[in-house]
């Protein structure tokens, strides 16, 4: 089969979001570094927990929620255990389910970071788009978000980083 | 200073920014893991230096080309090295300065892997794209990328990635 190589509007497109990305990453990686000692990652969990009415949720749900897989996301509760920002249960409703749960060090840590992050989101990204193109990242990003996860609705399949345990080994640690 | 939080339609944006970034890098770092042991920042390696007319670059400008930290470069080039796809020599100009060089073996893993990974660019993004979105999605990640850099161009600041010797730490080995 003949490969289909990316036009040169793909390819432009392409090395954009790139560069774009990483960028982003980077920055917003930085100021939570700075301000909270974490990754962003690590804050999101935070921030996932904190929107649910009990400050806790299903650790499959918070992977979901996260968009990574369980090891993954095993190691950063873990983490976050060790300095009290979460706390484990066990599920009340499933055995073998494990719950985390957002202690209130945790949410004052969240409240005490959550304006600086914002304003590195906005200073890093929104800043640089119009309205108009905020309503196209979401477009854009909601269409490539729901093809890939709908990948993942087919009966065992792992396509989705929740369902699987581990991540690709070393990709993101290099 | 009051907060100014995100609006709901830059909340749901980022949102669906993070959704789409994080199943993206994943569907990608898998295939290429699957095909060629690899995940994608190493792959990103090895195809800048294939696009240069002697097949090398500075390692100060394929961090650049790259937008990671020279560490992060270091780590990745000498695993590439132990695998015998780079070799790393000293910069004929320079002499505090070192070039990665690709190898015919990095060339010829190279060119096998690339049909897979530009297939799975094309159907976990641009196949959920039409020709307009494409437009947009480079226009929007050129004007982000664009001032985030220009955020380095100041003397003496190190906000992007490629003039600081080190990433955030364990910011993405998490």
């Amino acid at each position: 089969m003949t490969t289909r190589w990316l036009t040169p509007e793909e390819q432009r497109a392409w090395r954009a979001y790139i560069a774009a990305t990483h960028l982003l990453e980077d920055a917003i990686d930085r100021q939570l570094q700075q301000d909270a000692g974490m990754p962003h990652l690590y804050y999101s969990i935070l921030a996932n927990l904190s929107e649910t009415p009990e400050r806790q949720l299903r650790m499959t749900d918070l992977a979901e929620r996260t968009k990574i897989t369980r090891s993954r996301l095993t190691y950063a509760v873990t983490r976050l255990e060790k300095d009290g920002l979460v706390r484990r249960e066990n599920c009340r409703w499933d055995k073998r389910g494990s719950v985390a749960v957002l202690t209130d060090e945790g949410m004052a840590v969240l409240e005490r970071t959550a304006p600086g992050h914002v304003e590195t989101v906005r200073d890093s990204l929104f800043a640089h788009l119009n309205e108009e193109q905020v309503g196209q990242l979401e477009e854009i990003c909601t269409g490539i978000a729901r093809a890939l996860e709908e990948d993942g609705t087919r009966p065992a399949d792992d396509d989705v980083p929740w369902r699987r345990r581990s991540s690709p080994p070393s990709s993101s640690c290099s």
